[in-house]
């Protein structure tokens, strides 16, 4: 029997290590935190920091690998891709991509892919020079530009917004914040793109079989992080264009296993933004709201089993637990809420769980997601 | 916090506990076997047999007890009264009445709730009699009468049926086997009933709610054993009367958890056949299949959190897997088909896993059922 072994011991290792358990499937994840959320999973093992040779005693163990991040060390991807190729899925080489913002971009457009105009800088002095060509575009926004690290940022974090107007004034501040950065950390800069919606797309990809999608979802994020997330049928003229890009990715890389896009809808149509080689926070919904849930895909691809039917269930919503968790008596009070609490701290800004309902009509699903907002926003901290 | 306790390793501890972990509640659960499903659980505790000192260890390191079965040794419920009768939910007497068969009719009986005639018995002569007196009543049923364990009978074990033509011969190796039971454990002997449909009802009861009801369930056994469940709206007739049989339990007994009771469909109404005071086989569906799961029910009502709605999605069906598994990539290539497996080891008669599909309308329902089971009838043994 197939052993998978998952690389990560966040949410998403812990929700895809579920799945394996229900499906049959010996799963074991190694994580980099002893009060993990998948530490609560019996096949749950921290070995200290995710460093090559730790993560050889943990690859030796199991019969396949796969990822709940695609921020993963270098020298551990060194290690996988010299002693353990055969046994990563999806393959290294998606992860190189995934995990650089500038190869991702390289790739989005030798694949024909539309992106935001973006340039790779290292010194403040590109900044001004970037946003000034920007500018003098036809059709460009004036607004500026979006500094980020190539690598490791998420959430908003390794990221900061430059405005036209900040490079007339003197502002030292701005300036010394983006110094440190590129001193740092290698960057990229893109243009700010104006853009109606931002949409994502899941799909898996399996052995055998065309990519599986899930309907376009609707995303909105707030300070950076993801708030709330539900298929809206309004999308569907953007499906082909994003199966188009799934093919063209999952072609490209002879992908297997689950991938996220996330696209702007403009004007002129999507243009991708980010793609992650895994489950993702806007499909969390999945798990109550698809026949299939994406974590679900996950193992199924993973291990080589079919993988099972995307359609959607009613009209699913779902919304992030940020910072702190409400009073549970309060979300459950609302008959169709489903809670899903990851186990850890509080803390501003992080990712605590996340509230699905699966609504039968529109008007239903409009009326529980204000009030679940609502309690969410009571508890903001 | 609530820490919630559940005495018993199998499949349905198993199943709680994973909606437990979902909602934030720490959950350990005491079973007795180092290899029972819910042993998956990073929660299980494992220390030997459930005696009372291993019970009372348990008992003492959590805030509230609640149960997967109703078997519970005497000694055990007796520690349980005695010594934390404020953390048992159920509660002691609940569960005292639905492990025996005896008690729990003539509890019935007391609500007002039609049950088969039953008489309890000693002796073999008193089979002959029971038979031949009921055999003599109008309207009954011909065909016999069915002896049953008072206590620990479960998918048909401990029980011998007993037909009427078999007292007319002289049947040794029947009254052996009668004998034998008898000898070894205090029985009850009931009329066989002439039924058209088996149907359960699963209903959660909360602190302050009124009993939350899914919708009646049509139910398959063969050999004793369940096979197949589904909601059927063409039982809808009998929703009133079982919310009735449900409210009186309830009520007498000021029951906070999941019930299911089990009836027979006859021409006068529903009889009961038998309660059980937990979540129960023919609602597993109901993790797909429903807003809530039972699951997700017991667990509000055992931590005093609101219960969810009980509506139910699409066309829910679900599958028993017994015996052996079947092979998973026949089984996942029906894309809606989601397959549960407990990591049991494959015995003829032994509930190994479930399979459920949440159809779009009754044709794909019948359909899917069809699919699954040719492919589990593949692999009986």
């Amino acid at each position: 029997m197939t052993k998978i072994g998952i690389l990560g011991g966040g949410q998403l290792g812990m929700m895809m290590a579920e799945e394996g358990l229900r499906l049959g499937i010996e799963v074991a994840i190694l994580g980099d935190s002893a009060v993990a959320p998948a530490s609560r999973f019996y096949g749950y093992r921290y070995r200290g920091p995710l460093i090559p040779q730790t993560v050889r005693q943990f690859v030796e163990s199991i019969d396949i690998i796969t990822f709940e991040f695609e921020n993963i060390p270098l020298n551990v991807l060194d290690l996988l891709e010299n002693e353990f190729a055969d046994k990563c899925c999806p393959n290294i080489t998606a992860l190189r991509i995934f995990q650089d913002r500038l190869l991702e971009k390289e790739f989005l457009e030798r694949c024909g892919i539309p992106v935001a105009p973006y340039k790779q800088i290292v010194e403040v002095a590109e900044i001004k020079e970037f946003i000034l060509g920007s500018a003098n575009k036809e059709g460009a926004n004036k607004e500026g530009a979006i500094i980020k690290t190539r690598r490791s940022g998420y959430d908003g974090k390794g990221q900061i917004r430059v405005f036209a107007k900040d490079l007339t004034s003197r502002c030292s501040k701005l300036t010394d914040q983006c110094s440190s950065l590129l001193q740092n950390s290698p960057c990229i800069i893109e243009e700010i793109v104006s853009f109606d919606e931002e949409v994502s797309v899941i799909a898996a990809c399996g052995i055998d079989n065309l990519p599986v999608q899930y309907p376009l979802i609707k995303n909105f994020h707030q300070e950076g992080i993801l708030r709330e997330s539900y298929p809206d049928s309004s999308l569907k003229e953007y499906e082909a264009q994003a199966k188009e890009v799934i093919a063209k990715i999952a072609t490209s890389l002879n992908y297997i296993g689950v991938l996220t896009v996330e696209f702007f809808v403009t004007p002129s149509g999507l243009i991708a933004n980010e793609v992650a080689p895994r489950v993702h926070n806007s499909g969390h919904w999945t798990i109550e709201g698809a026949h299939t849930s994406q974590f679900s895909q996950a193992i199924r691809a993973t291990a080589g089993l079919p993988l099972g039917s995307s359609e959607i269930i009613g009209y699913p919503w779902m919304g992030n637990i940020i910072g702190s968790v409400p009073d549970k008596s309060k979300i459950l009070s609302i008959p169709k809420a489903a809670l899903h609490l990851y186990g850890k701290e509080p803390r501003a800004a992080r990712k605590l769980g996340h509230i699905t309902a699966v609504s039968s009509t529109l008007d239903e699903q409009r009326l529980i997601r204000n009030k679940v907002l609502s309690i969410l926003k009571d508890c903001a901290i």
